[in-house]
């Protein structure tokens, strides 16, 4: 799929590997490498996929933001950077596959980033998860964003102020994470989820996430506004319609949509 | 208390006690089924209840919307039962009774939406929580509102997208419910919390709870813009007047509001 | 540091220690108490510390409120002192500095919420928290406004509806504090989590911090329109070149801001 030079990207299945490949760099976020982060997910949202597995080759996921790139921006130059970096969250959450994050080694700054905005995170026992900005110059504010809608506010605190890095195991009973497995069952584990998430309609499971992106961080009465209205208009899809007569008439539903 | 051929409704003490009670369809959520459930938390609203406990009889707790009822309608009849399903939901947190779900078997789709819905829950250790919808065709949009705003947001995403039942320990865990229990004491830890919960002033908790729901999900310079309002308020009343004076004096309090 | 009556404060080293000792009245924020801890902290807040302690002398952290002092005054006193109690809030989470409430007994009401809106928390084993106006007859409204934006939606519920205390192991496991520690060892470890938290460029964090407080409620899209303004900016300061410079030289960083 495309052609790539920072990532591994090919289709397998119903499922999209894209896998950040280069390691040498502890996969940081260049903007040469977010920009093809970007079309990845862009072109594998437009594909006939039901799930995409982001990951990284090395000892790293991803360190984040590569700092040789921001040093020598002025302003303008870090705010497109940024701006860039956010259209690839966005675009992580836009897509109506369900993205799965598959963390082998360290996820750092922007790299925990991808990981909390992932709508799935599986991560192996020696993974680990910072936020080191706090302890530096900068500080690690766009990172925060979308960790701080995963875990609790005191335990954000905690990540952000002292940028120490926490395992997988309370990455888990944090809620960054989905699941800690043994290194060696990553794979199997992250498929296995994957799998289990991908069942159903393709278009009404790309529908519901993009709607719960919409209303998850509003109060429930506006999100109820939009909920509704979705699942009024959703009701008619060739999926629903299905859904509901296959349980009426007791026979496996067969997905068009 | 009133006339009702899918619940039984009676009031025990302070406590009215609402049960589901059509288990040959599971409890399934038909408009007519609604319609009772908003009458008769409305009736219990205006008693003299101080608590109210929503329970389930036989195999489900509830098991969501029926189907049945939901194929035979157009878009316009799906969004009335959308809307009266919301108007159910947003009836149990705007009663002054304390709500609690009391969950002996499985809680579906819409059935876990009511779970999420009330403000305290206890689960048998067999009861069971998911929203199948993402893995078939329509997906759980509007009973995936308050599950939002009851646990994580990749814990969510789990449930939401997989589709699969969480059990009850689990749902402990991720703050669905407040406790889970042995079967057999679910009826009487479900009174103790109650209980607990029911203590002071009926009017001042109706308020303290009805002003939660006005602010627990917006920012939080306005949720104070709000419970500052209303604390000065409430500093007036009855019941806050003897809980300071029976304080300051000394001795038991008594509740006349 | 200043002259206080109901306040010992002293900076030490990095650290300013604001303790409330006024053990005999349970550390009550009276009007005079909470006027005073307006100014410990402003004054916290522009010295050249990077770091508060606040814990309270005696048998308890702080009660709360002084029924005293409330049951005295009108509406419009009432009023007064909410607001008073809301600026010492907000102003906790305004300054530069990190703030670590350690917590070696009880805290309740107004305390407890002081120990929600503290950055970080730090609780002896024996320590407890609760919200007990649900008990009563007025209802902990204010002090549920920073305690819902730390924990689960049915834990705050349980909190504020029953009014029962939590003990430390369960504060931790809600995400209201951060570590429950032997209560020997509480002034060692507080110690500990501030030394971490407080490395780095003392602007960068500061201004990290405010920032955090000032996107944590929001939507995510409203989230990140803020923090990207904010990194960019904060992009151009010393600490944050520091940092990549020194990172880029391989050498320790040397923080001047």
């Amino acid at each position: 799929m495309g052609d790539y030079e920072y990532l591994l990207v090919k289709q397998d299945g119903d499922t999209v590997r894209i896998t950040m490949n280069r390691p040498e760099r502890r996969n940081a976020l260049s903007e040469p490498h977010m920009r093809e982060l970007l079309r990845a997910f862009t072109e594998a949202g437009d594909s006939d996929a039901t799930g995409i597995v982001l990951s990284g080759e090395g000892k790293a996921f991803s360190a984040g933001h590569d700092f040789a790139d921001v040093a020598a921006r002025d302003v303008g130059g870090v705010r497109d950077l940024l701006r860039l970096c956010t259209r690839v969250m966005t675009t992580v959450q836009q897509v109506p596959q369900v993205v799965v994050a598959k963390v082998a080694s360290i996820a750092t700054a922007a790299g925990c980033q991808l990981v909390a905005t992932c709508d799935l995170a599986v991560a192996a026992e020696s993974a680990s998860f910072s936020l080191p900005g706090g302890k530096g110059g900068w500080f690690c504010h766009t990172p925060a964003v979308p960790v701080a809608r995963n875990i609790g506010r005191k335990r954000l605190m905690e990540m952000t102020l002292t940028g120490d890095a926490i395992d997988a195991r309370t990455a888990v009973e944090w809620g960054l994470v989905n699941y800690a497995v043994p290194d060696d069952e990553l794979d199997a584990r992250t498929d296995e989820l994957l799998a289990r998430a991908t069942r159903g309609s393709r278009y009404g499971k790309g529908v519901g996430k993009q709607t719960l992106y919409a209303h998850l961080d509003r109060p429930e009465a506006d999100a109820y506004a939009i909920a509704v209205e979705v699942m009024t208009a959703m009701s008619q899809s060739p999926g629903a319609r299905e859904g509901m007569a296959s349980f009426l008439e007791k026979r496996k539903p067969v997905w068009t949509d």
